[in-house]
C-alpha cells in the first residue's frame, strides 16, 4: 500500500492531504474514492485509510485502522557527511533514510572539494529532503528524516552539544586496529537517546579537524579494517546501530 | 600506496606485473623505477615494492617488506544476488566487495525482470569483476572477490552444499518480526567458516523458491524492520557480519 507523509494530524478521523501527493494520488497513481493508502502523521504514527474525496484541491482519507509496531530505530542516528563530490550524498541520504538514520547534516569540511553555492542552496536542499522523503515511504519509516543545510565546523560543535553521543568515523583509528568504539558506544547508548556521528569528505578529516572535535567530546572510532569509501561509511555504521539494537538478542 | 593484484606468485623477490596493471603503472600513474607500489598475491600476501623496472611488456617489482595484518573477514560471506533491474548489481559489488564480501552470485530468479543475455554474458562478466577488482584495491583487500556468472535456481542449491551455513534475507521475516536469526547464526559461525546469504530480486523470492530452499536447509532471517531496496540489503548484511565479528569485544 502507498503510504505519504501528511503534515496536518488526522482530524476528526480523517486525514487531508494536499499539494504534491494530492497530485501523486490523482495523477500518477489514479487513485479513486475506495482505494486504500497509509497515512503518517507528524509524529510517526501511522493508519491505514481509504479514500473518501478527491477535489482539485485535496484529498480527504478515512482511517480505517491505525497501524501498531515501530519500524523506527530504537536510538536516533544522525549522519554528519563531509560534503562529497557529485552525487555521492544524494546515495547516503537514500540509503541512509532505508536503513533508519534521523537526521542528515552536510558538513563543510576543510578537504570538500565540492563548493557550496548559497544562491543554489534552496533548490539543493529540496532535492535532498524529496530524495528522503521517497526513501522514506518506500522503506516503511513512520519518521521523515530531515537534511538541514550544510553547517562550518564551528556549527557543527555548537549544534552537537545536545547529542547524548558523539563519534568520528576516523580512517586512522581503523588503520590503527581500533576494533571497539562504536561497540562500547552503542552498548552506553540507551534507547530513546541519541548518537551523531561525522563522516569526512573524500580526503578524509583534516588533524585539526579531529582534534576540535575531540576537545567537545568527541570519540574516534574505526568501522572495521578496512577502507570504505565516503559514501559507504555512514551505511556501515546504521547497519551497525540496526543490528546492534534491533537484531541482537 | 597503489596496490594491484598480480596474478603470479612473486619470484626470487620480485613480482612481474603485465597487462592492464602494466599499462596502469606506467601510462597512467606515469610511474618510474623507484616509485613504490603495493603487490598483493593469488594467497592474499601483500608486499611493499619498490619499482625496478618498467618495459613495454611488463613491470618488475622488488619486495621490500610483506605487510602483516588481514583487511579481510574472518568468515567467508558469498552474495547471491537476484538478478536486478539496470545497474544495481554494479552497485551492491564495487560497496559489497569494500564491505568484505568473498563472492558474488548472481541469481536468475523467478522475479527476476532483466533477461540474461548469453551472448553479452563475458562482457558482462568483465566488467563486474572489473569493479570487484577496483573496489578491492581501493579498500586495500587482499583477497579478490569473484563474480560467477549467474545461476538458475538448481545450480544453485548444488553449490550452496558445500557452505557452512546457509540464509535467506526473507523480507516477510522483516515484516513478521523476526529479529534474531542472523545475529545466532553468526553466534554459530567459526571464523574462517563460510556463510552464503540469498537475496531476492526487485520483486523478492517466490514462494515456491523460498520452500526449495529451505528443503535444503536454508534458514530465513530479517534484516530489521524497515523494507530494505535489494540492492541495500546485501550491504546490510555485510556491515553486520563485520560489526558481529570485528568490532564486538
Amino acid at each position: 500500500m502507498q503510504r505519504y507523509f501528511v503534515k496536518e494530524s488526522a482530524k476528526d478521523e480523517y486525514f487531508t492531504i494536499t499539494g504534491d501527493d494530492q497530485r501523486h494520488i490523482s495523477k500518477v497513481m489514479r487513485m479513486a474514492p475506495g482505494n486504500f493508502i497509509i497515512c503518517v502523521d507528524s509524529k510517526g504514527n501511522s493508519a491505514e485509510c481509504e479514500i473518501a474525496e478527491i477535489t482539485d484541491e485535496k484529498i480527504t482519507a478515512k482511517i480505517v485502522k491505525w497501524i501498531e509496531g515501530s519500524p523506527e530505530l530504537p536510538v536516533q542516528v544522525t549522519i554528519v557527511s563531509g560534503l562529497p563530490k557529485g552525487d555521492k550524498l544524494e546515495l547516503v541520504i537514500q540509503k541512509g533514510t532505508e536503513l533508519g538514520a534521523y537526521e542528515f547534516i552536510p558538513f563543510i569540511s576543510a578537504r570538500s572539494i565540492v563548493k557550496w553555492d548559497a544562491k543554489k542552496a534552496d533548490k539543493k536542499l529540496d532535492r535532498w529532503n524529496k530524495i528522503c522523503k521517497e526513501a522514506a515511504e518506500q522503506s516503511h519509516r513512520t519518521i521523515l528524516p530531515a537534511v538541514t543545510a550544510p553547517v562550518q565546523l564551528q556549527e557543527l560543535i555548537k549544534l552537537a552539544e545536545s547529542y547524548d553521543q558523539k563519534l568520528i568515523a576516523f580512517e586512522e583509528s581503523a588503520k590503527e586496529g581500533e576494533a571497539s568504539m562504536l561497540s562500547q558506544t552503542l552498548q552506553q547508548l540507551k534507547r530513546g537517546q541519541s548518537l551523531l556521528i561525522v563522516f569526512g569528505p573524500e580526503g578524509g578529516l583534516t588533524e585539526q579537524e579531529v582534534t576540535a572535535l575531540q576537545e567537545q567530546g568527541f570519540i574516534t572510532c574505526g568501522l572495521g579494517p578496512r577502507i570504505l569509501r565516503t559514501e559507504t561509511a555512514p551505511l556501515y555504521a546504521l547497519a551497525a546501530v540496526s543490528y546492534h539494537f534491533e537484531l541482537m538478542g
